[in-house]
C-alpha cells in the first residue's frame, strides 16, 4: 500500500491496493478511486470541495445495442456499503421471530461466509473480527435485528458517523414510522 | 394473498401479504405497499402516473435526538433487488480467478442460504429454484461473473426488463467503461 504525497491536502484518504498492485475499487470511496487512477485530478477534487462542477468523470451513455443500460461503472466502498447495509439489516427484519436450530446456524455461516467474501477486503476483516468478539445473536428477530444494528453503529463509529439509536431499528428496517 | 378489485385499473399489481396477513413490503414496491397500507390513494397513484406532484407519503424528519438520520421507511422490493444485485455482481468481481475447492464450497454455501433468508419470499424462492436448475458456476471468477450476469437476466425477463449483455459483465461491475 502506498499513498501520494499531496492526498491529505486534497481531502483523499490513503489509496487501498489490490494484491495485483491495482488501486481496489470496492476499498475506496468513488473519488479516491478516481484521483488513484488518474479519472480526476487534484484541481477536479479542488473543484468538489468549492462544489464547483465538473466533467462526468465517467461517460453516461448507453451500452452497444442497448436501449436501457448505460455505461455506469462499478460502485466504490460507499455506495457498497448502503447497498450492503439494506440488504443486511432487510434479512434481520425477514428473520423469524423464534428461529429454528437450522435457522440459527444457517444465518451463523451466512454472516461468517459474509465476512470472508465481501468485496471491500478491510471492511470484510473488520467484520470478521466484530463476529468473532460479539457473536451474532441469532435467538429471535428482535435479537439478531439490534446485533446488526450495533454491527452498523460499530463501522459507524470508525468512520466518525453519528450513532444511530437501535432502538428505533424496527420503525428504520422493519415497520416504517407510521405517525 | 388478495388483491383489491380495482388494482389493475390503477396500474397496482398483484399486492403479496406476508404470514401474518400484512402487506409484505420488500416483497412489493413502494407504490403498492403504500397502495396496501392505505399510505397513498387511487388518486395519488393517478397522479403519479400523470406525474403531477403528491404531497410525500412519508415524512423526512430527522429522528428523535439524531442530528444526522431521518426517518427513511424501509427498502421496497426494487431497491432491495438494485442493492442486492449491487452486492452480488461485486462479490463476482473479487472471487479468485483460480479458487481454492474451500472457496468454491463456501460461495456455494453462501448462495443456497442467500436463497432461504432473502427477505422477498418470492423472489428468494424464485432464485432458489434457478440454482437447483443452472448451478453456479464456480471454477473461476470470469465464469461466476457470466453466472451471476445470467442469474440477473433470468429476473430481467420475468420482470420484462432487457436483457443485459454478459460479454460486458465486466466492465460493469469490476473495471468499469474506460475509453
Amino acid at each position: 500500500m502506498s499513498s501520494k504525497s499531496n492526498d491529505k491536502d486534497l481531502g483523499v484518504r490513503k489509496i487501498i491496493y489490490d494484491k495485483d498492485g491495482k488501486p481496489c475499487r470496492s476499498c475506496n470511496t468513488l473519488q479516491d478511486f478516481q484521483f488513484a487512477t488518474g479519472k480526476i485530478s487534484a484541481k477536479d477534487i479542488q473543484h468538489i470541495k468549492n462544489g464547483t462542477e465538473i466533467a462526468a468523470a465517467s461517460p453516461q451513455e448507453t451500452i452497444l445495442n442497448s436501449k436501457a443500460y448505460r455505461r455506469v461503472d462499478p460502485p466504490g466502498v460507499e455506495e457498497l456499503g448502503r447497498s450492503s447495509w439494506n440488504l443486511l439489516h432487510s434479512i434481520t427484519a425477514k428473520y423469524p421471530k423464534s428461529p429454528s436450530d437450522e435457522q440459527k446456524l444457517e444465518m451463523k455461516q451466512f454472516l461468517t461466509i459474509f465476512s470472508h467474501v465481501y468485496p471491500c477486503n478491510w471492511c470484510a476483516s473488520d467484520f470478521e473480527k466484530f463476529i468473532k468478539v460479539k457473536a451474532p445473536k441469532l435467538n429471535s428477530r428482535e435479537e439478531f435485528g439490534r446485533w446488526m444494528c450495533e454491527a452498523h453503529n460499530e463501522v459507524n463509529a470508525k468512520l466518525k458517523k453519528e450513532q444511530f439509536n437501535c432502538d428505533f431499528w424496527e420503525k428504520r428496517w422493519k415497520d416504517g414510522w407510521e405517525d
